[in-house]
């Protein structure tokens, strides 16, 4: 009956024993995570100390480097800032003033466009109201009226008073609403591509049209609420595009008030001045690497991964997008340390860098590691790998795991979750696939890449990309929380009989 | 029996019957309230046309005068800007901006103190974390250390997640709750006119001494979240004051992000440039009168009143704080103009100045006009008024109304609220005071003042006194309602038999 069982359970692809959990190492781990924990002084670092982590950026630098000498300091091996190829521009602020003069003073809420360039010392103008969103309307300003003129385009957002709470945490029941499977979005790629460079081109034909009616400044409300906003995917950072005009991103309501002055009739002056720097000579950027090194002699060359993207958008310090997951990920490893474990595989951390311009470091990474995702010739070390886990949902506490489609760990994952039934509520695992972030490079080579399912707090409403993305809004005992869940999860996975279970591989891309 | 409950009632004080309401008048007002409203035209030309309006500022003579102007267009009598007396010093904001430079550039979300001096031009210099509440305070930065300083106070505030919407209604249950009478709280006023006395003589030794030794500026941190902040109260306004040092006040987020650099032992160096202008000249103010007259000659020299606070703070606009009061009474004397009614007792409206600084223009006008609180020596037109209707807790609509610990009116307030059930969800009457708004001004005489009860909504968490009361905040639907349950007020007190009944007389005051 046993060995029918066994026979059987070796035809179900994918299924892996779920293993006993060393409940002494379980045991360090929560005391060196829950009651020691340093995630708050990392945070710190990450946020405050090094500033805005725009890819290329000294900002981006000073959180790598400091990253590098930490990792160090806790005695991980190859620890290194490792480039993955050509990104394209650094940029930075160096100065962001921007004020309504007339009909009366009032200073405005806002940053530069990233990427664009600065407005070479003090600009004064009257500001034309325009939404220019197709070649159409692009004609109706193509007669010179906007010379000399600050442009607004008012953001189509409500940013009246809400009623619902700006954080929240899943209930029961919209986890287990999380549960079933759901048919995954079919994303057609070169439609994508094509629609993104369609709209680059058309951005380039209205910034030319500007600029040669000599427009002084572009100004556009951005969604938010109430001193948030949410900026953009700014201006092109490639090595070769042209440098984008001058322009400032602005709260709503700020936007609302110019726009609506301009629609009764009230001419609106605003003055501004700002300065970017670009640091075009540095088209490489690097991921943070570092490793403790296996001592199983036959599993140490097998690896188990863990990461989260360290660069940021640049109008606020990227507390929870996300210096919450790299100061999880370097905490989890600095519980491992600390600890003294000795884990049987090799454990990686990797800090990664170009993810909000399009998961760069990490499918970059991926390509130069284990294979390429496009034509699937993979390279030795992709038979090596046995999971990534990634953390990049903001601050909000662990409540479960996403299986990317992947059925083969479910019995793994329920038996570590609930190893932690006092720190996680209504553990949840889901088959479902989540996307956005650096997991997803390592499942489109076939390899078990997984990110946490965590509480949003305020992710959606008022921290993802906004100029108000602080430390104030971490919430510590969840970093503490989630530092220990993944200590927990990458220590078990470097220690399992086997790797985590893969799917079937992608096949090639046609395209 | 009937002449006995009638001899009962009338030996009952205050006891007034309840006459019925004039339902074709009340449609009409319902009519133009609700249907025709101009409540939304009339809130953005208190708000974003005429912008912050600190009393004594060109933007609250802005408002004052399109005030007046229309108040005249729709027929109105007596309309006019009337002198109370000396406010002091008028002020605005002509340039505001501050950054930090080092360890990296951000811009800081801040305003100028109100009544603060501007910076001269741009000033550089390394911050100190401070902390100055007393004289011992004070004496561990007397010797020098600070010279050429710029200053940071930390706000001593959570600015973290918050887990409760911004915006609320009453339920039934939290009216209800406010039913029961209270003890009013005991405030022995020259104890806290000496309070305040000491507070303005220390702050005045700490802005001399922080002058003595070249402070460059002083960075306060307010309360607030995520782009929002509170101003405070401001420096002096009075006419003989002393100009005080240069200061600005910003969010918590960014003052936390420099404190909590200094704290790290990061040295951080700001840049500022603020442009501040007094109108010295200009010592007095005004409110904003205008009449309908009464129509019946034995009642026409009877007064009605409604009213509320045309004065702002700097930082934004003073959409909830107070031009919803002031459109919302706008535009109920604009109802009752255009729905062509002939009140028997004269309306009166009234839009304060200087309500912020301690109710100035109400208690003036009450004063001049009706008698003195101190020595309750009453002139002539005590006894005329009726009521006065005052609006000045936000953009939340009606849900009952305060009695002032006046039962007298009860039964009458009843009915007309009970008239509004369609769109006054659980009317609520309670016995308690509110203050802290213009009402108080004619309690002081003894003259019937009432505050209506208004859902919160953002007041406590996002508008009063902050940065972001603008006109976004407005709740269109609720300024139609609150405008039209007003005009019916005012409507039916004009045209009762009586005037609405009132509490006994105050004592004079010993101080």
């Amino acid at each position: 009956m046993k060995s029918t069982l066994y026979s059987l359970l070796l035809l179900c692809p994918g299924f892996v024993f779920a293993q006993e959990i060393d409940q002494a190492v379980l045991a360090k781990i929560r005391k060196e995570g829950l009651e020691n924990s340093k995630v708050q002084d990392i945070a710190h670092h990450l946020t405050d100390v090094s500033g805005p982590r725009l890819t290329n950026s000294p900002g981006f630098q000073r959180a790598a480097e400091w990253s590098v000498s930490e990792l160090k300091k806790w005695g991980l091996q190859k620890a290194e800032i490792q480039e993955w190829g050509e990104f394209g521009k650094g940029w930075q602020v160096e100065k962001s003033y921007l004020a309504m003069t007339k009909p009366y003073y009032m200073p405005l809420i806002g940053i530069p466009r990233a990427w664009t360039a600065g407005t070479q010392g003090p600009v004064t103008g009257e500001v034309a109201l325009v939404n220019i969103q197709t070649e159409e309307d692009l004609k109706k300003y193509a007669d010179g009226k906007l010379a000399g003129k600050i442009l607004l385009t008012r953001p189509n957002v409500d940013s009246g008073p809400t009623f619902k709470a700006d954080a929240t945490r899943y209930t029961a029941e919209e986890l287990d609403k999380m549960v079933p499977a759901v048919a995954s979005p079919t994303i057609n790629v070169p439609e994508q591509m094509e629609r993104l460079r369609v709209q680059r081109a058309f951005r380039a034909r209205v910034d030319s049209t500007m600029k040669a009616q000599n427009v002084k400044l572009e100004i556009v409300g951005r969604p938010g609420r109430e001193g948030t906003f949410f900026t953009s995917n700014g201006a092109s950072y490639r090595g070769d595009s042209p440098i984008a005009n001058p322009a400032f991103e602005i709260a709503p309501e700020h936007a609302g008030l110019i726009a609506r002055l301009i629609e009764s009739g009230i001419p609106v002056t605003l003055e501004a001045e700002s300065a970017t720097t670009f640091f075009d000579k540095k088209l490489t950027t690097g991921n943070v690497i570092a490793e403790i090194a296996g001592t199983d002699p036959k599993l140490k060359d097998e690896v188990v991964m863990l990461g989260g993207h360290l660069d940021s958008w640049h109008s606020a310090t990227g507390a929870t997008d996300n210096a919450a997951g790299c100061a999880v990920m370097l905490e989890a490893i600095r519980i491992l340390q600390t600890a003294g474990l000795k884990p049987k595989r090799t454990i990686r951390i990797a800090l990664w860098s170009g993810e909000e311009q399009g998961l760069h470091g990490s499918r970059n990474y991926v390509k130069n590691t284990f294979g390429d995702p496009q034509t699937m010739k993979l390279l030795p070390a992709h038979e090596k790998l046995s999971a990534y886990y990634n953390i990049d949902n903001g601050t909000g506490r662990i409540r479960g795991i996403y299986l990317q489609g992947n059925e083969g760990p479910r019995a793994i994952f329920e038996k570590w979750l609930a190893s932690f039934s006092d720190i996680i509520d209504h553990p949840t695992i889901t088959i479902r696939n989540t996307g956005g972030t650096d997991h997803q490079s390592f499942d489109a080579v076939g390899l078990p890449g997984f990110q946490f399912i965590q509480d949003g707090i305020e992710y959606g409403t008022r921290t993802h990309h906004t100029n108000m993305d602080t430390y104030e809004r971490l919430v510590m005992d969840d970093l503490k929380q989630m530092a220990t869940v993944v200590a927990a999860f990458v220590y078990n996975t470097a220690q399992l009989d086997q790797k985590i279970p893969r799917k079937e591989l992608p096949k090639p891309r046609a395209n």
